[in-house]
């Protein structure tokens, strides 16, 4: 029995994790953890029956408490619930798939009980991969990765055990905004912005998809769980987001993972792994596809991505800051409070006026997200 | 060190196979076998000084042994020859890069005297597959596919034991005639077959790949290597030859190979797998490459590649009569004896007059090759 922990249980990641053990008779949920939508986390509870439930509101999970007294399940709320979800004793992995730097301290807990990790928060490595890694390492647990590019990465390094990597592809689909100017980009709305061409996926992610912001976190991330430098990533645009990423090795060949856009498949593949299991879904149809096209991004109309990529070679905070400017900006726009094109402006202003602190430690890394979303809230 | 023993050294394969080796201080030639080249071959013992060197025709072995008399090679003829170099004992790996099936006695012998094979002569699987797979097993020796499609392959199984191969897409460039009806092919000139668009190969090969019988061998062969059924194997066409291979598994997920087409990558591989090495030559770059575009074969129009799924489906002697009968008909292309089109014609009614054994022994598969020999020598 694969005994499973799901941080962030009712977002996109997090149902379709549920729908994917829901089809293993051999995985079972042993805990679950949700931001405010217990409506649905109760339901989940009463479908999967984990010993543990955490809601990040302390009001909610009362609430929660009262609809589940029925059944044998722990409420707990807030980190503290989050932390006794990431490290429920019967757990062997924990899917983190909460949004934002909350994820932290629940993965570094899970690391540190023996987990191993079907990483989904992308914030983890890119704001405290120097302190990740090593403790991975130390505690000798697993970093299975959900996204689907780097899911790919690593199914391109199955069996390469000591080849050195040369570069890595990172492929983007380039947004709906690709081929637009900054110019073209001025007026543009939360709903076209909320429009991605291939893959269904949470709010935040979506805008981030459409600045590439979500790129150079997946760059920087990438950085971290193959032991590269970021200038060995390589962003290569695949507006159809058939290939999910390359490797290059030394000797010149490429590695590729191609697939349809669905995220059971790499969801699966971090839970089952190093096994594949037979999946239903749409399959590649060679003899139909046609063609799969590339291009170089563009750095100019997409500050974003050059911007991850200063954050990145600088390292220490700064990723921090750009992240954490992100995660402020994004809901900003969502709300409607800013322009669309004031996200990266916001970032870039956020990133200039910080002092960098090399290796900060997790207070450090949280201390700068503080600084960064108060700089924020005076100036905009 | 790695001692290695080359068939057919010589050739297209073979030359790019001492190429590798040169650049590999920890890689020595220990056989050497060519069919007649014997200013070549030579050469190539002067500077690998191999122990046992064969040339194919007695009378060319007699005058290469005059040649080397002032060095420590012995020198061997005909099958026999072949066979000692198959064989000789202190190589590790046989690289089979001789054309035809004659490659087939050699390769059985290299195999029983406990050797790995890079195997890089179709014929050997194409007609005994059923005989060389158990053999292979018993006697617990490597099978490392040089074709550059077969080790692409190979390199998307890397790490995968035990996951099973739903599709192997096998790509294809389609050749310098793709897009060509029969009746536009009718008038096809020596000249003309030999352009091959992307990969400089020998002459046999490259009219194969016009036909796409090359291709058709191609499956029998990954059908063999791989476990497979024909018709788990899809031919895709990939005109550029940049994804020199794919593999679907069950949960969906397509692993490919991509590269330039530069057969010392496939060959390096076979000699060093799993490791890889460092390697020249032009890399992919996917900011430039701008696409890569698929289509389905043209079966009506290149029959040679319906005729060996056929041949590959029936099995047992069917394959050999396939292969005999292009041979022929190849060489009486090349010779100016027959036109184009009639290379397929001659393939179909040899297989058409033929009646199958089941499992032919080594024996039965020469007399099906003789026998079809025969055949066409009476006909045409």
């Amino acid at each position: 029995m694969r005994r499973i922990a799901v941080l962030g249980s009712t977002g996109s990641i997090g149902t379709q994790t549920l729908e994917v053990v829901e089809n293993h008779p051999d995985m079972e949920i042993t805990a679950l953890a949700a931001g405010s939508n217990i409506r649905l986390l109760e339901e989940q509870i009463r479908r999967f029956r984990p010993k543990v439930a955490a809601v990040w509101s302390e009001e909610r999970a009362e609430e929660l408490k009262a609809r589940v007294a029925d059944l044998d399940v722990r409420v707990e709320a807030g980190m503290d619930g989050l932390i006794a979800v990431a490290t429920e004793a019967s757990a062997q992995v924990v899917v983190t798939a909460v949004v934002g730097m909350i994820g932290i301290r629940p993965t570094i807990a899970a690391i540190q009980a023996g987990k191993d990790i079907a990483l989904a928060n992308k914030e983890t490595l890119v704001t405290a991969g120097h302190l990740i890694i090593p403790m991975v390492r130390e505690r000798g647990v697993r970093l299975l990765p959900v996204d689907s590019e780097h899911s790919a990465i690593f199914q391109c390094l199955n069996g390469e055990h000591g080849n050195r990597i040369h570069k890595i592809l990172l492929t983007a689909s380039g947004g709906p905004f690709r081929g637009k100017t900054r110019e073209e980009m001025k007026n543009i709305q939360v709903e076209d912005a909320l429009k991605h061409p291939n893959w269904s996926m949470g709010q935040k992610i979506t805008i981030d998809s459409s600045t590439m912001v979500n790129k150079g976190l997946e760059v920087m991330e990438a950085r971290w769980l193959f032991g590269v430098e970021m200038d060995q990533v390589q962003v290569v645009v695949q507006p159809q987001s058939i290939i999910h990423s390359m490797v290059e090795f030394e000797d010149g060949a490429v590695m590729a993972q191609l697939g349809t856009p669905d995220m059971k498949l790499p969801i699966q593949y971090a839970l089952c792994w190093p096994e594949r299991r037979p999946m239903g879904g749409e399959r590649l149809d060679f003899w139909k596809l046609a063609e799969i096209r590339f291009e170089k991004p563009d750095f100019d109309n997409f500050p974003g991505l050059s911007l991850a990529y200063e954050a990145g070679r600088t390292g220490g905070s700064l990723p921090t800051v750009f992240n954490a400017a992100n995660e402020r900006a994004v809901s900003m726009f969502l709300n409607r409070k800013i322009g669309y094109l004031t996200i990266t402006d916001i970032i870039e202003s956020a990133m200039r006026r910080h002092t960098v602190i090399p290796n900060p430690s997790v207070e450090q890394i949280l201390e700068a997200e503080r600084d960064t979303y108060d700089y924020i809230e005076s100036r905009w």
